[in-house]
């Protein structure tokens, strides 16, 4: 009977669902896999809290680097998290030729090319579809099943806390600090939400898919990000009454010599499938050339379906070992001498439509200077509303853009915050996937 | 330079489109899996179609048997369908030891148990990912993103014929007749429709995703099959005052010992991200013991998005000749000597929500004994409806049913047909995904 010991590196709150899977599912495993994934050490510095889980003696310790260094242990898991003693596990383990899944999408944002370098020059596996879009296959999706088609472009609602937050706000109209409050007395959302709120934890996810759909190297530094805490009920509305929800999205386009990739609040249509996307869901559309568009939608996070895909990834590295095939499909999509260094193209020129929305004293006149200011940058309206209630004494007036070049957009609005009669920095939300093509 | 050379097996539509992507993204494909894909064959008996590809001399031959025997051949696709010809192909290419892609649910449904048995014991590999959900990674997310999860169950939007004519009436009241003639003159609907609109195509792919859900022979036979065409305008109307679209769904589940596998007409809430699936598209929901819910969305057919998860297989399967990994992931999920003969639940025994509509004459007393019938029968109604107009001189009732047993309902309908004020047999259409679980 063929056996694969399995060490285990943090057991949070995902950890423990891993745990779970592998000790309740084990023989569902095993009937599918053909041996058996014994979870031979679980490595956690917590020794106290109860995970309602009975381990065996021996398998529950404290010192990670024992679990890597154990030469009967297979595959390793690391689910520690950061980019502290997680990394220097990876590595170890990675020096020790062992194959790894982690789901640490912080530390593969920011130190994934050294890592995956190290990875691919000793022979070693590393599996990761837990970094992105929960129990969804979106990694390997990008890395196999769809491997014959050029990639066009992915948009991605990969952030449930932000989800949950633009959600509610749609629904019942509370703002954006009641949300976030609720959430976090609810333990949907962190204590300290920066890392969330602000698109970062988007921004990791997508420099990861990016790398896998256009083979470049990961770049989380180039990427624009813009999150969530400025958005207002308001907007969330009028947005509603023109036909658009807004979504915290993580875009990227091929973009010839260079690719888009960018988080920030968009308005999208009800027709496109994301826009019913609610709460904690994420989904993610992809756009092939051969695929035309498909989209995957599941739990993004949560113990059990973060759990689930480690646990796939597990199986997959497992099969690997017994069938002698380590390093059978490329760890970044692409064979490392095709990884190639892809700008990002910068936001100024980028090309969307855009809603802005004016807060101006009830003067003659305002219309005329704010259009005119537009039309000077070159920006067309595609429409103009004046909607909503006088708040403070100055009245809202919204105008829809076709496409304009993010930087004159940006120069435009800067001189209309300058205009006497505009009393607040206007607000901007791009709109993604207008049908009108010009 | 690493070369694996492709036979490709009947150039039509889907085929045709397999040896674009071949052609076109030859080099793509090439950084990815770090070996050419060389399109050796293209074999079909129609030399002369034009299909806008320039093969070199001697690729498009007439002789598909050539090809399965020429040794230099290392990967078949096997684009012919049904089950003459191209089961003979499939079989040689197994004896003489060839992997093999296939989108040909019909024949797998059908015959695949002896055809996996055949390929698991001469150690081949046989791919067929583009038999279910075109370019959704359905079968892949089966056999191995979920392999940690007891799957639930799944409901699928599985064919797009059926899926356009419900949506056509579904937005314009359009009749099944008009819709599927319009349909057939724009070539979404085929000459002969049966196999698509009678249900018998998207039970032939749940037949095969029920065994890889739950480890069990393929079982075609005792899928309970009902197609669209009583669907009417009216009924999708009153659906709809009612909150739910009528959709053709795949509905498989774990029950057990058994499992459910059925395929009819079913209503929906509008809550259910199935019941936005429009037009041509498919889409598969899968539940899991992990994952909760997850939802695969994308072109279930179609020339291209089919052949990018036949280009899909060609390089998983071109990847498992390269790592020596044949017989890596289990053909039908399972480990052969774990896959079992489950029985497929006899339909009068689910237990589902129920629409009725009956056409009564307008008479005092016909409520008191139609729901008297149905007291008798033990079936419990959760809301009763006379809506619509007067029509040949009957009335129409609509009554919405609690959970009940298939045979008490059966029955209970048989007697209520039975009535002399029941004008005509009553419709019935089974609800799915209801909140309330007694």
């Amino acid at each position: 009977m063929k056996t694969i010991n399995v060490g285990l590196l943090g057991c949070g709150t995902v950890g423990t669902g891993v745990a779970k899977i592998l000790i309740e599912n084990r023989d569902l495993i095993f009937s599918r896999v053909g041996a058996f994934l014994n979870l031979k050490y679980v490595a956690d510095v917590d020794l106290k809290t109860n995970r309602g889980i009975q381990f065996d003696d021996g398998v529950f310790i404290s010192d990670a680097f024992k679990v890597v260094d154990d030469p009967d242990v297979d595959i390793i898991i690391e689910m520690i998290g950061g980019d502290g003693v997680a990394k220097d596990l990876i590595l170890k383990a990675i020096y020790n030729r062992k194959p790894i899944v982690t789901a640490n999408k912080a530390l593969l944002a920011v130190h994934g090319n050294a890592i995956f370098r190290a990875a691919m020059e000793h022979d070693v596996d590393l599996a990761f579809e837990a970094c992105v879009g929960g129990c969804m296959p979106i990694i390997k999706s990008l890395r196999e099943s769809l491997a014959g088609n050029h990639i066009k472009s992915m948009a991605g609602i990969l952030n449930g806390t932000c989800n949950y937050i633009l959600s509610r706000s749609t629904n019942d109209g509370s703002s954006f600090k009641d949300v976030l409050k609720e959430a976090q007395e609810k333990g949907f959302a962190e204590a300290d939400p920066t890392l969330d709120v602000e698109g970062i934890d988007t921004a990791h996810k997508l420099a990861i898919l990016t790398s896998l759909a256009y083979g470049m190297e990961i770049n989380f530094n180039d990427i624009y990000i813009e999150g969530i805490s400025n958005i207002t009920p308001l907007d969330i509305e009028l947005a509603g009454q023109f036909g658009y929800r807004i979504k915290l999205l993580a875009i990227t386009k091929n973009a010839g010599d260079a690719v888009e990739a960018r988080v920030h609040p968009t308005m999208i249509p009800f027709s496109n499938p994301l826009s019913g996307v609610s709460g904690v869901l994420n989904a993610v559309t992809i756009s092939g050339d051969a695929i035309g568009d498909m989209m995957l939608y599941g739990y993004g996070a949560g113990m059990m379906p973060t759990a689930s895909a480690v646990v796939g990834d597990v199986i997959d590295l497992a099969r690997n070992l017994l069938s002698g095939s380590t390093g059978r499909v490329p760890l970044l999509a692409y064979q490392m001498e095709n990884i190639k260094r892809i700008p990002v193209l910068s936001m100024e020129n980028i090309r969307e439509h855009y809603y802005f929305r004016f807060s101006v004293l009830d003067q003659p006149g305002v219309l005329s200077k704010i259009s005119g200011i537009l039309g000077d940058y070159g920006i067309s309206l595609k429409s103009v509303h004046q909607k909503g209630r006088k708040m403070f004494g100055a009245v809202p007036i919204v105008m829809l853009t076709h496409l304009a070049k993010e930087a004159d957009v940006q120069n435009a609005l800067t001189d209309i915050s300058n205009l006497d009669v505009v009393s607040a920095r206007p607000v901007l939300i791009r709109i993604e996937n207008e049908s009108e093509e010009d």
